[in-house]
């Protein structure tokens, strides 16, 4: 992973210094956490990629499983019990589903119960033959999510009519001694338990990510194995190397001069999914008490079709961070063009001509004076992916101290939750 | 189509009658431009959904090519080109494309040039046995995108090692005498033409959009009838019956409050292409100037459990337009539940939980005095969708008018293109 600000954030030298003082004290706390390596504080996640009694755990529960025969690894959780999950799962297999259809395992994510999906998905996973052909993964931190319930429900109900039997292949992942937990245990169903202090969304590093990712083929010791790489240079490290420090100072600074957007542009459409994880991750974590930055997450180089005129047009109200990789892909376009209309094509790497569009996007940003910092993943992989994960997790922590916000609570998530408990307990059958 | 505002926009009854005589002059100016049923405004994409000549040019030609083998569409276009036909199809069919691997024809969507999604995506075609198996869409306004002209020759190249048959299954749509549309001719490949004043992000009515849809097994003529009885209602009418001039009223008043974000927040994680469409269509027509509003997508009720209390404790700097059906599924959970952790749910049809927690939302934002209008359709159909396109498109153009913008061009979309040419004129093969 490399990281770059100098040039394209604007950032003043004197801010940078002044906030590097102010999160020293912070950064020290950190460090203790890590090397505590216990779970006993708010920033305990920051533990779990050392973690091998739980990494142990979920590769021998997979073992005891099996999953060899894998056609479907069901994964019903919703907002960080999910969003991880499905982050590193779109990047590396799930954004080319549709046109490899007989690649398998693959992840069917339930997270939100639209009835017409939950219907089609129950249609296609009922034609099962062979039950080591699936694995359910039910996750809910504090184990009553109505979406999850309700999900768990309807996928269990289609298979139990032909047998108990497929309890065998559930495994319930959730705080230990939830109520949700507790029922599990009863019916016999297999647990895995998230450290009580580790949220949501910062669990993908947890079995909430790590268990269906094993299962469906990810080395999730090279997602660990990214994920402590960026843990050193993150936490242990006062200076312009830590690109946590310097983003989160990035991002504290222009939210005060008035940028209300933040904006990750990926390089890469399979990032998207890894995009809609950072934005519960920034939403969620700094967005409270009248504070917050909105995160936006746009494709290249779709969006530069969609928005970039709002973006180098518009008002000057956001920051950016350009998500890419140094990957350059063999498949090339052919000499001699059937339509000879764009010029400097013809013969050249795709991944070449992405390069150069990417580049021409941020050279027009950087002579806007559009703020920006830029991470180039040395590849799309599972190292890769845990890299920028962690990053971007302490980045978040460093930026709730910046801005004054408790990063690690979402008290206003309460208010439709009760709205919403109203209305079911008058609605009838 | 129903549409509220009444409580829940927070809009003053006298701007919105100020604003009203503000637009009367345009909406005169759009009647006028309807009646001609000519394309030499730039408004005059509404005159699309009642133009039979076109549309029979499209079934004419359907019927030519015969689409009856047909299991891929390759659609190859980026914005404009191919935001709306994604719209329509992935809230019929695409978002279900992974667990209905059986279901034909499908669209592949060739945007952007990811060298991966390019390899896989010919990888899987090019295993097709007949020709009739396939249709080939390009689609260029301009006829010289860059990403455009790069996928057409992959696929074309593809394929052209087994002869030049392949080219009897290629259409190209672009403005008729373009670069693109000369060297289509000459090589005998077919044309549809889009008209002149017709800009991409208003051109899914036009065969840009007609013509992959109507391939893919949409009825397009549901798509121009919603699409009619939208225009009938947006254009012809000065009153608060009128979604559209209620929508750009409310946008552009609390946009002069500061609120420069607007959320289209989705009950339907199928209308989150919808959403994505309607962000170009708001983006690139009002981003300009330094004003412009930032549009949002989010998707109910995952988000809820991602972005809900950004929206709901940060601060208060967004509209929101809520999004929805009034479909009712059978589909329901069961009487007795192996988890029964969350009340009021057993024995429920999954659309009427759905609702509750939609209404619990839209409650809450009321009660936290969020400004919301909400469109309500009558169902997930090719009517209701070419209704509500039909009506955002003509919101945009008021908004336009609102804001003092010119909601039809893009100045700054060469910006980047420019630098790009730049740097592909550098690289060496």
């Amino acid at each position: 992973m490399k990281f770059f600000f100098e040039k394209s954030s604007l950032l003043p030298t004197d801010e940078i210094e002044t906030r590097k003082k102010e999160l020293s004290t912070y950064l020290e706390k950190l460090t203790a956490v890590l090397e505590s390596g216990t779970y006993e504080e708010n920033e305990s996640s920051i533990c779990l990629p050392g973690d091998n009694k739980m990494t142990e755990r979920v590769m021998q529960l997979l073992a005891e499983k099996g999953i060899e025969k894998l056609k479907y690894i069901i994964d019903v959780g919703i907002g960080g019990s999910n969003l991880g999950t499905k982050a590193v799962y779109d990047a590396l297999y799930g954004y080319a589903d549709t046109v490899e259809p007989e690649r398998m395992p693959k992840i069917l994510f339930f997270d939100t119960c639209d009835p017409e999906y939950v219907e089609k998905a129950l249609h296609v996973i009922k034609k099962i033959q062979n039950k080591e052909e699936l694995l359910i993964t039910i996750i809910s931190k504090s184990g009553g999510t109505t979406e999850t319930i309700v999900n768990a429900e309807m996928v269990l109900s289609a298979f139990l009519q032909a047998g108990e039997e497929i309890l065998e292949r559930v495994v319930v992942t959730t705080d230990e001694d939830s109520p949700l937990w507790k029922t599990a245990v009863e019916k016999n169903i297999t647990v895995l338990a998230i450290p009580k202090l580790v949220g949501g969304r910062y669990s993908v590093l947890s079995p909430v990510g790590l268990f269906p990712l094993a299962a469906a083929g990810v080395d999730i010791k090279e997602v660990q194995r990214g994920a402590l790489a960026a843990r050193e240079l993150c936490v242990k490290n006062g200076d312009d190397e830590n690109p946590a420090l310097i983003s989160s100072i990035f991002l504290s600074f222009f939210y005060k001069q008035g940028k209300n957007i933040h904006d990750l542009f990926v390089f890469h459409p399979e990032f998207e999914s890894l995009g809609k994880w950072y934005r519960q991750l920034m939403g969620e974590s700094i967005g409270k008490d009248g504070k917050g930055i909105t995160p936006t997450v746009s494709v290249g180089s779709t969006d530069l079709h969609s928005v970039a005129q709002l973006y180098l047009g518009g008002p000057k109200d956001k920051t950016t961070c350009f998500l890419s990789t140094a990957v350059s892909k063999k498949i090339k376009m052919p000499e001699k063009l059937h339509f000879p209309l764009v010029k400097d094509i013809g013969g050249k790497k795709l991944s070449d001509i992405m390069g150069a569009i990417q580049e021409g996007v941020m050279a027009t940003y950087y002579n806007q004076k559009i703020p920006a910092i830029s991470v180039i993943l040395d590849d799309v992989s599972a190292f890769s992916l845990g890299e920028f994960m962690q990053y971007k997790m302490i980045e978040i922590m460093l930026l709730g101290q910046l801005m004054g916000v408790n990063a690690f609570n979402q008290p206003h998530v309460e208010l439709y939750k009760t709205e919403t408990k109203k209305i079911l307990s008058k609605t009838t059958l």
